[in-house]
């Protein structure tokens, strides 16, 4: 997407050197962050300098080969499967990362190239972007004039390569003439919502409102929401879907009130392993993510404080499982399916 | 209830000052407000230097018979229905401030006696205190050995005069030594609960965590929640309750999840005159409470962060409604009753 007339994508790799949108600044700065060596990739996947389903799958795959281009440079390669481990741990519940890890890896093992691990690794986050524009695409359609829409935490471009799941059928509704209107949940506690996906809103001109987490019941009840669309982090072979804290709670309630729940993801994101969502590991985050804030302060510096009851602890699960019997189907590059196994595997089996 | 040895209510009157402790300061400072005018007392309501149900009820009273002594000192008593107005006018959601104003204005309406005006203030400030402390015993009832208890916002002692409601079980249950443990909803966009109710339960000592809003769901899928109690701002004689946005949110998953969820008010919370939640006003409050945070600065400082997209608008409506037919019962002061007409009407005409 275009920032300030120029185009971007939300990661790319250069030579050995990977580039990322900084999305630990943004909204209040535009930095973009150089990896020269694969330890400060390692540490942006952590820290969450990158973050979302796809961006970190297209991270973890550039991350994939400039690790083998390193051990081959540094005379270790017996070191790779160790590297690509590194990888796979910093952030358990997303399944795009392990997708890429294995396929760039899988490559390499059987050709030993490093020039066709990096293909490998272009060829996955290009594939991102194609499959999220298509995803638009799709998505879409469910779009009717002036609809208003629910999102949860981030699921829009800078979650992928480029275009985005939950936010790229409101992009293209956008441009269809359409006028979407769109209530971005702040998405505590690390407010993706109101951080992210109100920067990318309001960069593309759609119309928006941040709201607290607590108030889309309220809205549902008060007939304000349309349709919910959210992303996912992993997908089940039932249909149960992980994505960010709060999405279960969301489901539950726009099934209460009988407003459709779309997720919308690449099918990178299925994973048939998972036979439900209870086989999907929930990674925990540490609590000052909850403890502190982070934001401009008067001198328009960015500041973090302390928003809790210092002698307090807090918990901090960042994702949660939502059944498949809350959702009215997933929004994929090869087309909209029900969510259950049926419908998955056809869809899955599909040629696009 | 004591802070740092000490006996303190949230609220006092002594001569024709009112003093009550800054809850806009705490967690991170314990300070004691004067509002020695009329104008500074509706000052702090508006701006939440005070707030919660009973304590906004308390200091309503109080306010009332300030405006009584100022208006019979300063040669206008014609003033004092306009004042009433004032106050009524700032927190319109809550029903215990027009029960509290109402009842001084008419004794003195009756009797034309600054006295008789400040006697029934003080009467209704103790009475809280008195009504509090019963639903405490009502309510711990409910709690059994170890039980983990999700609370949202603050229905705790600085949410009345003394004790609190949905509180106040809970401290009750800990002196009969039954170890309950509180998740505390962090309660976006002002916190109450990761800053006021987690300051309490650390001062009573009460095991707790702070979790985000978006977290609740996710604690009852996994079985970590048996009881929800909350408080409330006004309920309607069919039982639809008006309480902190997000209320309505939790108790539709909590009757997903089979959790019993209690609402925790006096009967003076009540109002007959509202036939159902719909005729119940909603306060919409100032978007920057949203935008906005405040905490403890690393000089520790309170200071305030923008924490949203700065091109950004937000929507803040302060509470909402949640209908009957999510909630458990009501712990008064006079027992606990179904949430329905039937019930309510039964147990408001009980003596106590």
């Amino acid at each position: 997407m275009k920032v300030n007339g120029e185009y971007y994508t939300t990661v790319w790799k250069n030579g050995r050197t990977i580039y990322m949108i900084d999305q630990n600044k943004l909204p209040f700065e535009f930095k973009i962050k150089k990896c020269p060596l694969f330890e400060n990739t390692l540490e942006s996947i952590k820290d969450m300098t990158v973050r979302g389903a796809g961006a970190i799958g297209a991270t973890a795959a550039y991350a994939m080969s400039q690790a083998i281009e390193e051990a081959i440079l540094f005379g270790i390669p017996e070191a790779i499967p160790e590297l690509k481990k590194r990888i796979e741990n910093t952030r358990p519940t997303a399944q795009n990362l392990f997708y890429a890890t294995e396929r760039v890896y899988k490559i390499y093992s059987k050709t030993k190239s490093i020039d066709e691990a990096n293909h490998e690794a272009l060829l996955i986050a290009n594939e991102d972007s194609r499959n999220c524009k298509k995803i638009g695409g799709y998505g879409s359609g469910l779009i009717k004039d002036n609809f208003k829409i629910l999102t949860h935490c981030n699921a829009g471009w800078l979650a992928f390569v480029d275009f985005g799941t939950a936010l790229s059928p409101i992009y293209l509704a956008k441009t269809q003439g359409k006028n979407p209107f769109v209530y971005a949940n702040e998405t505590r506690p690390r407010a993706q919502g109101a951080k992210l996906t109100a920067w990318e809103l309001a960069n593309e001109n759609i119309q928006h409102k941040i709201i607290p987490d607590n108030a889309s019941a309220y809205l549902m009840s008060k007939k304000e929401i349309n349709l919910v669309i959210v992303g996912a982090d992993r997908i089940a072979k039932n249909g149960d879907t992980a994505n960010k804290i709060g999405t279960l709670e969301k489901a539950i309630i726009a099934k209460e009130y009988n407003i459709p729940f779309y997720v919308a993801a690449p099918t990178s994101t299925f994973d048939l392993k998972c036979i439900s969502g209870e086989s999907i590991p929930i990674e925990e985050r540490s609590q000052e993510e909850i403890l502190y804030q982070t934001g401009l302060n008067s001198s328009k510096n960015i500041e973090k404080i302390l928003v809790c009851n210092p002698a307090s602890s807090a918990f901090n699960p960042a994702f949660d499982v939502t059944p498949a019997k809350y959702i009215a189907g997933f929004i994929t590059e090869k087309g909209i399916c029900n969510a259950d196994e049926n419908s998955i595997l056809k869809l899955l089996n599909k040629y696009e």
